[in-house]
């Protein structure tokens, strides 16, 4: 189950390991441009080194597009694309062939496939978001034709949210070889009104979906999301001030939806990401026969997933809104 | 999109004031035993008056079933079912016909589609509900003969956790003609490891799409949720204490899911629901034209959508699981 | 898998003895006036007794509509309705209960599920094509919207094409409690250029899974088809004379598709029915215990599927073009 | 729409002269030996020079696997694969940027998408099969670890059938500059009973979706077929001799499949191909701006489409196959 969406369709495939990880976009309309610059830069936002706390693996990915661009236009047929993998140390795991590491998906792989690639992670690494990202930077410049934007940037890491704070949770956590969680929030602006699919399609679940499918990500809210289950009614509606192509509302504590469906403010969503689970002190764990072992620190970790997370987060909404973008043209005669 | 699920594939019908709700269950191994008693007791679980803070609203839901079952077991056809809308006053609703209601999907409904069936709310209507729940029924009955069972209840209303305290916030909040936002947990117990399919379809994203299509539901989290993302990973880990069958842990901060998929350990879950739109006070909106008025409270309607939605919540779980525990059986040669 | 179409998605639901055959039709486009009177007519065409050489239960077929239309005009919302079964008279197959019928499904559906209802062919019985029928015939308001037309009519029976030489092979059958098999030729015209997904939902793809889902349906051809296998490319080349909107050609050898897409030519097919496996004649079979037995000829039977499959043809092309049409909003920026 | 199957899963990309052709297989069972030696020789099968009558276009095709395949086994991941185009003499094509060929996709697709890679037909190209035959043969693997085997092969060519008539046939339509049309039959050997989801996943339907969507498809039959219209009931039946966990029956008109689900016995179809319509003979044809104008003959082309369309008729039918015998596991509680 390894596609996204259901108009425009993104197939992810690759392993931390491998010699490539990327995908196939189909369903993307022909004729528009593709900007491979502005793909490589949402890249490098992507990659260890570009926020703080960040693992220092050198990922230098380079997009390389197999199909469906002519003359630097989409043509209507597939995208495939690949980012290969340099800088891949599998010598780094070759203690992990026998063990499970705690809090990752090690063991539960073993159990559903009765056989993993344990470099790295395989495929449960978090090296699979780079063809995310790639694939949503296309999403982005399709989006944009119709005035669309996302933006998402950490709240909050390990409950700090000023920048100073933050900073120095970072360090203490680093110093003593802990990991932190965090929490990305993401507004996608410039939504028309009427994206969204109900029943089992609205746009909040198909969001939650796709952010859900991210590594370590523990919650997924949009709008006032928990908090409005310790609050009244009075004092969680939006009044609405004008209805026009949109519904245009004095608050927004809907986050942009109601029912499913995009009202035409802007979508707010808040993304839950747990302490990463790889940490630099010893850990307990166990063989792949069950036997008890300890897992010394090796490698090259991230302190939090959050920072390194904001352009897939980025990349995930800008999916899943060209995907409802796309089944909106559908919805009348 | 009023379809759930890919290999267990539940498709939904039906407005709240239409000649009935229902839907098609396609997928279904043939040779279940289905016990309408129990279909129907659940269903008797989701109809107003069964919470308290409940519309009052009379709906004896009875189930037809059409087609797919034969002399008491499934066929491997297509389960198709319906239940009727008795009960429905549609004269309740003609002064919405021209208006729309705030916090509810009366004005995005126009503006994807051009047309809607005001009466009730149509199809966002928490009425389409009642399908689920007996689509839901049948997937426990499913699950069930792999020894898996579902369990949810209302964990706080208003912010209120204990029975009295919720007793009164919603007494006061009837007083008040306000609503009241609340939190419904879910365990499912007996899950056996391997479920779910990275990387768009880890089990958690599955749930989370399934509950955000639910009516009122402003976030989802597993595990430890949101919580995770104000710690540290050393006070987040779970230790593995043995590797058989399934993982087993110390702990289960991670709500039984790891990388995705199921670790054996129960799968733990919180699903927030924001007040009631519909509040027994005027409230100032607009027409269908853009132009001011003000509805004046009418109908019948629940104080808070959590303790209805309990059954809601634990149908969607186990069609999810149902269509994971089908996935299941395809991941190896 | 009883769902037909990506874009417009129709689930069936039915088996010939219980209550009912139905189905949900998901993705009409909002807005739509539904003419009842014209789906009950196009019912009335596929019941018994419509043509020549058919069997003679009654289907006072009447569609009910549970949900999605509103006001005479769609809403958007999952169209549901069903055709109630009368005149379904069990008793007729008693017999059957422990034999199978050479030439059917009954052997079949008993190894695949362990389990069938035996009556009157249950799901795998023409009376599934009711409900096809009645969602063929909305298809067909919506694509007339475009311009389109659908028309089929037998072309030959038992290898003979006058409506002469036709009657007397029926009757010559008939007599001789024997079957025919037949051809029924089916052109879609009005077709806009574009229609068609390659490369795995070309529109002959498209249109040959909905014919081979057909009863008693061997084969499939579009435009010169099977004869195209013998000729030269000279003789089979269509000469272009303008290419505006569409591809206009001086011959359609191709059948209006090139590449799997509509060139804006009809669209032609041929669709081929072996003959009917029930014959008014003892059959030597055998007993769902593997035991010989004889069926003795009993029931209603229709001589040819030919006749009665016209309008389920009709529906079929339908329901495709339907889809075709939606997925072609999608093909350009 | 660029994905095959529903349970296996093969979606394709790229153009005849793009950097790759190839795709991603998602959804094959974890722990399958991948034997790549097997799947090189199938693709030696489908390339030019591999039979009579083809182009003379150097193809070296040589798979390589991106993900998915651990030590030289399946792990359950999607399978990802490119084969590189080389030998792609682009300035070929430069005549026909702005020329439309006759009986090819060149002006459907620019209808369709307003843009197209006109270069060796793009997508259209025949090339495309090249990566539908290394999934087959992926899927020729799995498939063999439940005893199935699948042989095509050409049954005729211009409508001669005997190895010396389609040889001289071949001979004079090359000399004469022209092309022919060819029928290729395919056995399904060892298929267990029940593969297949009726109504609209009926075996036979997924294969006609499949075969069709092979370039110059005209046609499509299995068992008996066009011939069977032309036949009585009593001609046409099948007498049971055994009913086991397969029914086993004196004859095979049905070729092997009853009511959409394998019967046990060998499936049997055929395929018609048009004459391939480039011709080695000046061609009036129009230009994209509409204006009339001559192609002539350029570039390297087979004069037959069948005898390479042989293994990817056994790739196709493989996939197909594959994806049902998954679907099977999913009959029975």
């Amino acid at each position: 189950m390894n596609t996204l969406g259901h108009y425009l369709r993104f197939t992810s495939f690759g392993e931390s390991h491998g010699p490539a990880v990327g995908g196939i976009i189909d369903g993307m309309p022909a004729g528009l441009p593709i900007d491979l610059g502005a793909i490589q830069a949402m890249l490098h936002r992507r990659r260890p080194g570009s926020g703080n706390g960040n693992s220092t693996r050198r990922e230098d990915d380079t997009i390389e597009i197999l199909s469906g661009i002519y003359e630097g236009h989409t043509t209507g047929t597939p995208i495939a694309f690949m980012i290969a993998n340099r800088d891949a140390r599998s010598e780094d795991y070759d203690l992990m062939r026998n063990a499970i590491r705690p809090g990752h998906a090690d063991a539960t792989y073993l159990l559903k496939y009765g056989i993993r690639d344990h470099r790295g992670g395989g495929r449960a690494s978090a090296r699979a978001t780079a063809a995310t990202v790639a694939a949503g930077a296309m999403a982005m410049q399709f989006i944009a034709t119709a005035g669309i934007t996302v933006n998402a940037a950490v709240e909050s890491i390990g409950g700090m949210r000023g920048e100073q704070e933050i900073g120095e949770a970072l360090a203490r956590a680093r110093a003593e070889g802990d990991t932190l969680g965090g929490v990305v929030r993401c507004t996608i602006h410039g939504v028309p009104a009427g994206l969204g699919e109900p029943i089992f399609g609205k746009l909040q679940a198909w969001l939650a979906l796709a952010m859900m499918s991210l590594n370590a990500v523990k919650g997924f809210e949009y709008g006032e999301g928990f908090a409005a289950a310790g609050k009244k009614g009075s004092e969680s509606l939006d009044h609405p001030v004008a209805l026009d192509s949109a519904l245009h509302t004095e608050q927004n504590h809907a986050g942009g939806l109601l029912g499913g469906i995009s009202t035409g403010e802007d979508i707010t969503m808040r993304i839950a990401f747990k302490p990463i689970a790889t940490m630099m002190r010893p850990i307990p764990t166990l063989r792949t026969d069950g036997t008890p072992c300890t897992l010394e620190p090796r490698g090259r970790h991230d302190v939090c997933a959050a920072p390194r997370a904001v352009p897939v987060v980025e990349a995930l909404a800008a999916l899943v809104i060209a995907d409802a973008l796309l089944a909106s043209r559908l919805s009348r005669v």
